[in-house]
């Protein structure tokens, strides 16, 4: 969480002087995005989010989120607009890095979701993996199976050092996630990454769904796993808050029921979406520079979600009596 | 450049509950403040900034800062009102931190101001100078001569690790700063840190002038140079911009004129300025964690602007012709 970049009130009104938007009142620089520097514009006509993406490897993918957003957005899904420039382009090369101007969407991300919260984020998802479903972007996962097993792989004897649990959780599960992963689910653009902070909530209702930057065609089930870990649990996943895990698969099944077989799935797939995430921690935990500008996350954390599922079985994911 | 605390939508909802100022549509961690937290919060009715006092030493000032700001906004200077709670209070306790709700300026920070906009910062300062002469909280500077002095006593022999002409230039021009210090130029309450990151530009004209955490009672002429020292030079203090420092000069004398004194001291508190920069830095360059969440800050664009202004004499300072 952090800006990267500097950009005074003479770099930021040039760069706005290239879209129809009016002239620049106000610029902070907002604390989100890992790898991206933020900020939120305002201009006499509205607000928007100006994006500067600092790495490299995500500009060939650039043209897959941007559209995502246009098309999700024309689809009546409350995801934040590209807004493209004067001539057209949904981004700028701004001293060699991509900047992109987005719409700015009102909300705020909860901590402790309701019930009736996580409702509606269910119902956000169904809705979202319907509008996604015609696409014609595409994008692979890059973050499946084999490549949390690879993850862990370069972490070595370190994982150690995170919690002395960790690589024997990984040899429990891990194979059977490998030899047992689906392979002909329900496909759809899934967003995999829908956590709360992705989420802007306006009371119950959803105000807005944002940062698609792992978006990519893969189960539309396992998205809803992604969320469902993501949702039901307090932070450390101790705690499993089975009202809103319910809730969301409910909100999930008013908008799109799920079939017989992607309910079977769902408790693999929830033990798989706990992996997931407990990889790319457990990777950057021990690979994020100490001086680095942003907050590590525990692994352990998705560790106890994992311990849930595999213990659960399939009864958070039981059809509503 | 950070925000140290997470507040998520339940917390903030919370506080803001405290003050009437309507329902939280949206809250976003802004990358503003050295040793607070700050973030943007819109409701229903307007927008505020929120601030999360860290550090348990501003808590005993935090009465002189807030009612300043309701000082001078009530004089009419373009200053963020301090937001009173429903029980009246300026600022409130959350899990043992002083947090405080202040009004939202629009406006941008600029990084090549123009002489244009420099005159109106000089005049927006000579109005805080007026406004503020008969504010009756007081505070005093904690970062005279003596403590720069003292500062640079301990970074010891580390100040060649910075740069080795650094303590050529200490000892060249302390003693001098310390003997010859004035002791009786017009005091009043000065902003003492009034950098163009801490001025809301629209256009040429000033939006909001903030951060007021380092304002003290001291010379309104040293105000004059530490204004003089931040915005008239290129970032580095390498190149002095002669149209940019006159127009600041002639804006502040647009609203208050420097008698006599306050003129043949300018040259002296010019240095001063620039060597209280000068020691801050270097004091935070060498006591800086790796880790922290904040850039550090050359304190040698600050030994230039020392070197320039020795050598400058009082031309910088000349009347207009």
């Amino acid at each position: 969480m952090a800006v990267y970049t500097h950009l005074g009130a003479e770099d930021l009104a040039d760069l706005i002087s290239h879209y129809d938007v009016g002239t620049l009142v106000s610029a902070k620089g907002i604390a989100e995005g890992v790898s991206n520097s933020n900020w939120l514009i305002e201009t006499d006509r509205a607000r928007y989010i100006l994006t500067m993406y600092e790495r490299r490897i995500e500009l060939d993918d650039l043209p897959f989120f941007l559209g995502l957003l246009d098309h999700l957005s024309a689809a009546g899904c409350p995801v934040p607009r590209t807004i493209h420039d004067r001539e057209g382009r949904g981004w700028r090369d701004y001293d060699g890095k991509a900047i992109a101007l987005i719409e700015f969407l009102p909300g705020v991300s909860v901590d402790r979701p309701t019930p009736g919260q996580a409702h509606a984020v269910g119902a956000a998802l169904a809705e979202l993996h319907h509008a996604s479903a015609d696409y014609p972007g595409s994008r692979s996962n890059d973050l499946r199976p084999r490549d949390w097993r690879d993850l862990f792989g370069r972490c070595g004897q370190d994982l150690t050092s995170i919690d002395p649990r960790l690589s024997g959780l990984i040899d429990r599960h891990m194979p059977d996630l490998l030899e047992h992963w689906p392979e002909d689910l329900p496909r759809t653009v899934i967003h995999a990454d829908l956590f709360p902070d992705n989420v802007l909530m306006l009371g119950d209702r959803v105000g807005g769904l944002i940062d698609f930057y792992f978006a990519c065609n893969d189960f539309a089930a396992y998205d809803v796993a992604v969320t469902h870990a993501a949702w039901s649990f307090d932070a450390s996943g101790a705690h499993y808050r089975q009202d809103v895990g319910s809730a969301l698969i409910a909100g999930y099944e008013s908008a799109r029921p799920l079939s017989p077989a992607e309910r079977a799935a769902l408790p693999l797939l929830a033990r798989g979406a706990a992996m997931r995430f407990a990889a790319t921690r457990a990777f950057d935990w021990l690979h994020t520079p100490d001086d680095a500008l942003v907050t590590r996350k525990d692994p352990m954390d998705f560790a106890r979600r994992l311990e849930f599922y595999a213990e659960a079985g399939d009864a958070p994911f039981a059809p509503a009596t």
